[in-house]
């Protein structure tokens, strides 16, 4: 039930084709999220020009390839779709689901781009500690191009070689927001924080091994950063890292 | 050596004053912060307007106050003086220090406000799920309100009575940064994000009891929000979700 | 807002003296709790003549006798009212309020019971496995009496005498729900839901030392039951228990 | 040694054909179960109306369909017989064993109803939170439909938007039981069971990654719940949910 | 019940007194326990000459004086009584009721001998690694005692230190069950093992900081040794591992 | 440098045929286990009677063979040789090093027997709660017969059924030592140890799901018994437990 | 910018050809490695002689013989070159871009030696507790060899014998840096540390079962030794040892 | 039994004044540490020079007197003494037994010097990340100094302001050793171990709150450095630190 048909039954009720105690108990019956929830809602999708987001993990590529095309129908919208976790099989699909389809196999990701809207304010800067960080960088980095911003990557500087990341010392002072991969001891975004005055969004990674416990030693040091300008998101999640530096970088 | 002495250096190598080698010599043993840390340092500190922070934890109020003296003294900096984890023992000392000094008991916070320049662009919201969260809530309220915000907090909102979080929604829509504090299950942040389209700060907090681990699970909740504007930082950190946010609504 | 008001706005359309979208603007600013949240809250009361609940610890004497006291204003609401995690100097506090309270030190609960209405269908049976388990377990017996339920209690039947147990078989056959408390390896639940064809509310305590971890042992023990029909509740949570016992003893 | 036996062994000793000590030492002997445990098993038998269980995995196909084959003999039994953790290969074994036998894909579960007898008095709900927990919710939708329960189920209203789950309102107000699965941060249970005023069952699943720790997080939030109507199964553990569901729903 | 009952039932069915019937009905109400489990525990308390034990913490010392004296009413009955984790003051309330109560401070236990039976057949040792295990290796030691062994004690032999170890190799040869008391790394069973034939109780202590976290480093440190003449029992122990090699030292 | 070459040295000496520096220097590089430990390590074998093993995990059937070819070739050594956690391929193998090897499947494990020699004075019995604990309940069962033991088996024994347990009443009674293996809650030593006054070894196995954490729940509820004659050894250690049962039973 | 281009700087400003504000400037912008870092860490090459290193795992034949044949390329260089966690997939790669690699099998490493300088000034013992920590000792012993020091190894020598560690015990005292692998219960570095006076680097493994939990009991038991000249490195991480070895062996 | 007594029974053997058995005898009950566990021990002391240390902890003023008293008494030996964990109350004690005691508050030790042999070849520099993790880092420059080490500190030099570690550089590059203090994240080593060539000793700390876990994070932290020249000790053992850096500076 939408506002047109509540107009209606107010109008019908001043028109006096429907009782008091009528419209009130249709009014009763009425699920909150039409009046509240289902608004925010939309309202949402329209202010963060969201990408439609499909987690790829645990789905056939025939079932990916369906809801991308259930997705591409309305053809009025034009909100960029995006697949995580995704293979080249399931790319395969999903390209004859739409030409435009591209695939990013460093991010593991697919991407199918309807507009090419910016609408983040400035650059995210997306950088990895070592090697092994890049695919989850590379799904924040994807995350956030998709969803309308400028993005920048600097991977392998991590803390035991600090000239690598001085190098770099520009791109740090001029991003808005900056996500920060990094496995083992997770150490870089204290480091990064420490440099710059903006949001450090820190990831991280289940790579490393033996006390590295699947990015649990990452994710503890994160959370336990010196530095103050600081957040934390979950262990791999380049998704969510993209998806958070999108909401500020719009502000 | 500031740069003040770099170019009085370079003036006595124009002048003849001072060998081509000597210059050298005395610029490869100029501490590199003098050209490249402490110049960011010192940005950051003109951009953030952040105030000085005390950690008052495992300091006696002594210590405190002569810390809080010193800071005092560089009369032209007019930068916020920020005490957290503090009590009404420390208070009475800084009081002798500076009159300004206000204590925030709930909070468990000091503040001496040598500036009300608000730098945030809009108003930060702080939520407590719980009446036991409230502490850690007020001090990110306090932190963020000393680091030049608008603040709003909503107490008591917890995720088994929706209809009090639902009382608030205005506040919900309207704030540009949201800052989240659960303890227990940690659910509010998820069900929050999932209504608005701002950067959530989530805190979990060290309330409960059993296996609530000392906010170990309300800590793990959060950072496996099913929401994707969520990002996390420590139990108990409220000092940090102040800052985070502080950080996020100067951009 | 209440049905009330609502009822009015629309005779107010009704009578022309507010227009379609007038009323249509107030309505889409209804907290949408008055049209659905509240009254599903509202029913919940009515339904489960659940006591009015104060969590004790963390407050002060004078805190909680505060909150007793504006309990009981509403004269006519005849719930009862437990305070939970509660010591003798809160009892005298509260005491000067009411001097129908009523402290249980074994507990740790104190009660003020407006009515003596059995709600529940049958009796909940409260076993302790060991004596050091019994305060949590007194606090699911007093909860579960104070939500109008008859109540029995059987302590100190821990696994590794079962004659104990044993001795007591009949009441175990004879209860509608069972709660079972037990510390340590929690190994009662499941030799007591063998024995019985009734949903066991498993309880595990922080009793023990060493490898107990604060009753994280019992907590998983329970949780990897070899019997079906046991749940579990937090660590100590008596309070939980009586509580869910106390549900399903309404069905 | 059945009762019909003791019975016998009396009678011979009423006519003098055994002495009375020679009685004492047969009876010295009985099994304790015969007299005692094995009666309580058979009652709870009778009236649980339980189907009989076999836990697939880690079973041959061959040595399912063996258990199934001696499950069916007793012609009179008209117990219904569940094979959870099951497999198309094991369903092809127990097909071959039973024409009855009906496999459910998404509850990994293998079913043969020998009666379609209504035990449950009011309607169990099952709910998931996202899609990928819904293999766990089958599960328990499957267990208590074997075990005689009306149940519905609702699927994908996970916490992040609310509106989904409150277009189930009038499921949710009309359930007896309410089966709540879910992972990741686990905060359905809380929400759902504000709502309502029975018990809700909550499962942890071990979808998610990362800091999920294969359900732990979920686990430990459901335990930590601020509502006070839930109790917890194992992780996964969709048969243990609709065993506990039926047990209370035959009340 | 006991076992005359029976027989008088069985004599008056004999005689005609009561029917078959009716017998049967009495007997079907027989607590199983009579027959069955109160004999294997009466059984077991006659083999085992187990001390009374009370666990002393969390109890009074009038709580604690108050059970010795009811342990002590049958004067017949000749078991030794042991107070675990008791302190002075429980000792002076204990020495009111029995002026054979001796306190040993060390272990933190009280005991009040009735017989000095030495019912094991061999001597037990107890080593401990350091001088901080002593109080839980005295735990262990007279628990022994007072349960009938001969005990030996050698401590402070901690694996960094091997020759300290080997001066006692004699004592190690000739015991017939050790008990190995170890804090830290938990090191000192694995190589004692390797020197012995007999069986070896390793406990953990809850000695050390940091990484041990309470004893659990060497708890698991003991579990996977490479030796495979030890098996463990919980964190600070004493008591049971006493139990333990009494109920060895007794074959 | 066995005793015998003691011998000769110092008979040489006496002799003059080696002078007193020229020995002693012999005697300070004697390797000292050639004095102490080895005479220790001997006499363990020959008291103990151990079979050879062998831990035939990530070791190839070449290699586990070519073990078993070097310790059959002292022909005159009678001891009998284990392999654990072998299988088919492995058993393949060894088959062609010995026609005496014979695989147990069940247990994973071959016994290649030399003697039949009975050195444990009772028999060890070795209780499985659940049907998927029998492998580590059969290493521990092959374990202990091949170290010179009467064993026993009584499967399926969980707490949840105790008439089940109960049938076996006399073989608890009748045992000299007993293993108790258990997954899940791992409850069965608890109730077992309250039933006989003999020592109970419990093995913890790593089957269950979700919370079972690999066996950690058992092993944490074992360690945790309210009996105190049980000791612990690591997760699925069923040759460990057959150790220890077996180093008890020679006593 | 190197110092050559610094000095050109300041002699183009000595020489008037550029102001002293432009000079400013240009090293204002200097990258603040190019002075300091950068050099430092030349400077570390050169002392360090460290061999070039690889971590195979994670990297397709393919891109490890690609990045051997990049380090090939400066002729000049004469650095080792080393590349951890390798297989003979990986070694065929390599062999084809330097006829001089050679595998390792055990140690899973392949190293192109170019020289073969011993930098080292005494030797590095590594020993192993078991035979399966083999493979890391030889990552160790080859790391180690590699660098420039002479190594020698002894293994399997677990605490449980005792007499197998010394009859090696004049390699413990000759050698200068002792490596320690063991996992299990993690021991052989305190006994070990106990006889030597040098400095003892531990490296748990992931070797071992059940609650050895992929070596962090291990790692726990090695941190809190009771020797003290024993430091720790992560699980598994032979490279590792072998580089601190090498680092301290240098000095 | 020295060499000496050895020698006289090999003297009294060849004068006949002593039989091959008896001599035999007397050598087979040697205890094993005279012939060689003791010459190592006794050479470690020599060697290693190292200060006799007491661990407060645990102890009375008057028991840790007692053991200073005791070895001062062997006037000819000159080791340093060394008392951790000490407070005011211990050193007013041992400050009785010996008027050269002297207290390091910050470190909470008494150091008695009997020597001021610098043994260390380099200078040993102690590095803290925050202000809170100074007390660790005084128990390891105390430990080192009293060991016979020049020992340099720095303090508070935590890598979100590394401008402030740049500034002590060459403090970094002259060091032979370096002991790395930090807790929270436990980023410092890392950094510190990137810009040197020397081994680093990282020593996490239990400063922090919240996720810290007590110094958890850190030690994983520095478990799983990026760096290789570092190793680890236990939370909070600035002792071990210092003994660890203090055997590496010796050679």
């Amino acid at each position: 039930m939408e506002e047109r048909d509540i107009r209606r039954l107010l109008e019908r009720l001043q028109a006096g084709r429907v009782s008091v105690p009528g419209a009130l108990e249709r009014l009763r019956h009425l699920p909150s999220e039409d009046l509240g929830f289902a608004k925010i809602d939309h309202h949402r999708a329209l202010r963060q020009g969201f990408a439609e987001v499909i987690f790829g993990r645990g789905k056939t590529p025939q079932q990916v390839a369906a809801i991308v095309r259930k997705m591409l129908r309305p053809k009025s919208s034009q909100h960029n779709i995006l697949i995580t976790r995704a293979d080249e099989r399931i790319y395969r699909a999903v390209r004859r689901a739409s030409a435009k389809a591209k695939f990013y196999p460093l991010a593991g990701a697919i991407a199918i781009r309807r507009n090419h809207i910016i609408a983040g304010k400035g650059t995210i800067l997306t950088l990895s500690a070592g090697t092994s960080d890049i695919p989850v960088a590379e799904e924040a980095a994807v995350t956030a191009k998709i969803m309308g911003n400028r993005v920048e990557t600097v991977y392998d500087v991590g803390v035991a070689g600090l000239h690598r990341l001085m190098e770099h010392r520009e791109k740090l002072t001029s991003a808005r927001v900056i996500i920060c991969v990094a496995g083992m001891e997770g150490a870089l975004p204290s480091v990064v924080a420490g440099l710059v005055a903006v949001p450090v969004i820190a990831v991280p990674t289940s790579t490393g091994y033996g006390a590295s416990f699947g990015g649990l030693t990452a994710l503890l040091a994160m959370l336990n950063s010196c530095a103050s300008n600081i957040s934390v998101v979950n262990i791999d999640n380049g998704f969510g890292a993209g998806c958070v530096a999108s909401v500020i970088n719009r502000l």
